[in-house]
């Protein structure tokens, strides 16, 4: 038997977790022998661009995972050209979220794919199977599902307020269009609650982890999980490691600090996962009722990943 | 006044020839004082790749109107990159159509606005002034039409025998789907009727321009219509001078010349342009009581087509 691991991400920080599980576990991840890495992935960011179906985070996480994502950026693949992108333009569309030749592949096969009726965890798995990735990627939802964001400057579509203002607008609400009927989508439940690890990605908790959470049935199905359940904390010495985590922990009237995700996350996760930088707050963590992991947990490069993923492994031990 | 023009094109030769008349024109064909270029443009070979809408044919004349055209191809961009077609094919999809980068620009954007319900001749207005083209483009219908090939294989896509088998089927029939209840896109008819010049362009007559002359009221609006009415034989010396029309006219039971092709437009156009190569068919070609211009057809580079467009100009005179 070898480890069974889940981890509920949003983007970069789920997807570099992700990774380091997939490092961490035998065959890259690959389901085998009960064991093996699936991550159920945030699509409230889901959009559409000229009129192709957009999955930033499910395409991080895959891209990430099949090694072909850009480091560097946090988004997109390597070696990118953006010819397409030029042409568009020359066309007269819009064109400030940026969409490389490579990538636009993804969208142009999922949208066919989503416009012939195949529900979205099934051409998710057809894409990563297509670009050799081992785990099993789901996303929370094949129903609509769509973040909202309410700013001092009126409501905005999530990447409208992600990419198009670049996360500059303080965020007073969050609205997640369609969460009322979207329905887990095959394979999620069993995946919160079959695993030995489920792991809360440090992700923003209220843009990528709470529009998983918030589809019907998977924050209970995470709160009465026979697994060991982790969360990773997102913000690190007081500041997000990357992306607008503090600021919207702080508009929202949240402490801004791994012990303000910490309460966040109580009730919801057994072992919160903190930095050394914030060791001083293992006793008010405690003190919610949560265990707590002190540990390096800014993942610098595939190693660091590793590294904090057989850390997690190790509190579930051998199997 | 200046003079106007109809072509009813396919592609590449339809393409050229337009192309002259837009050199020959004020202003590169641009609508005005009642002059001005249209061209009615066959989307028999339109097709779904990757869930995109192609038109081939659309694309042929509107990237040769707007000098992007791949000369030596004749098909597609200049300057092309396929880095999407690359990662399609990586993701499992079948590539045989080539669509490089920036051709592909086109393809989403049309197929955006056609799922918003914007009728195709409008989506072609809009990529036609984009891309600078002066010149009025229609696609012949803006409903659903399919040209099918029966073959000895069996009854084939178009596309899937122009492009995949590269014509090399015998073509023993062809259907259109959809031309009992195509109507001719806003402006097709206005166009047949009401220019100084009517030119049947020197392209495939039964894959291209049937598809055009068979949409409701097209052909008779053609046969009625005051204009001088001209068709330019695609057939030179015996061989057609691109493409498979000396196969297709010779399996249809047809004289593969230029006599061959004026038996075709006998009646529908009173002039039939023949090249110098055929002026031995001039005299038959007349007693099929067509008049007869025998100039030099073939359209070596942008003055060749600019002197075939202003002989044929020359016939209706200056107004």
């Amino acid at each position: 038997m070898s480890t069974s691991v889940t981890v509920l991400a949003g983007g970069v920080g789920g997807a570099r977790l992700a990774h380091g599980f997939a490092l961490a576990l035998p065959d890259g991840g690959a389901p085998a022998d009960g064991g093996g890495l699936t991550c159920v992935v945030n699509v409230g960011d889901d959009t559409e661009r000229h009129g192709l179906h957009v999955s930033p985070d499910l395409d991080t996480v895959m891209y990430t995972l099949a090694r072909l994502n850009d480091e560097e950026r946090g988004w997109g693949l390597t070696d990118e050209s953006y010819a397409t992108l030029a042409q568009l333009e020359r066309l007269g569309e819009d064109t400030w979220f940026t969409l490389g030749d490579k990538d636009l592949a993804t969208h142009v096969v999922r949208t066919a794919r989503l416009r012939e009726g195949v529900p979205l965890s099934e051409v998710t798995a057809a894409l990563t199977a297509a670009l050799g990735v081992r785990a099993r990627l789901l996303p929370v939802t094949d129903d609509p599902l769509r973040t909202r964001v309410s700013t001092p400057s009126g409501t905005l579509a999530f990447q409208e307020y992600f990419v198009r203002r670049q996360h500059a607008d303080a965020v007073l609400g969050l609205t997640f269009d369609g969460i009322g009927s979207a329905r887990p989508a095959p394979g999620v439940l069993d995946a919160v609650t079959g695993p030995d690890l489920l792991v809360v990605a440090p992700s923003n908790p209220f843009l990528s982890v709470e529009p998983v959470l918030g589809v019907a049935g998977v924050r209970d199905a995470v709160r009465t999980s026979p697994a060991r359940r982790v969360a990773v904390s997102p913000i690190v010495g007081g500041q997000a490691v990357k992306g607008p985590a503090a600021q919207v922990l702080e508009t929202l009237g949240h402490e801004v600090s791994a012990l303000g995700v910490a309460r966040l996350y109580a009730g919801v996760v057994d072992t919160m996962v903190i930095d050394d930088a914030d060791a001083a707050l293992a006793g008010p963590v405690e003190d919610l009722g949560l265990d707590v992991i002190v540990t390096d947990t800014i993942m610098r490069g595939p190693a660091g990943r590793e590294r904090l993923a057989r850390e997690l492994l190790a509190t579930v031990g051998p199997r």
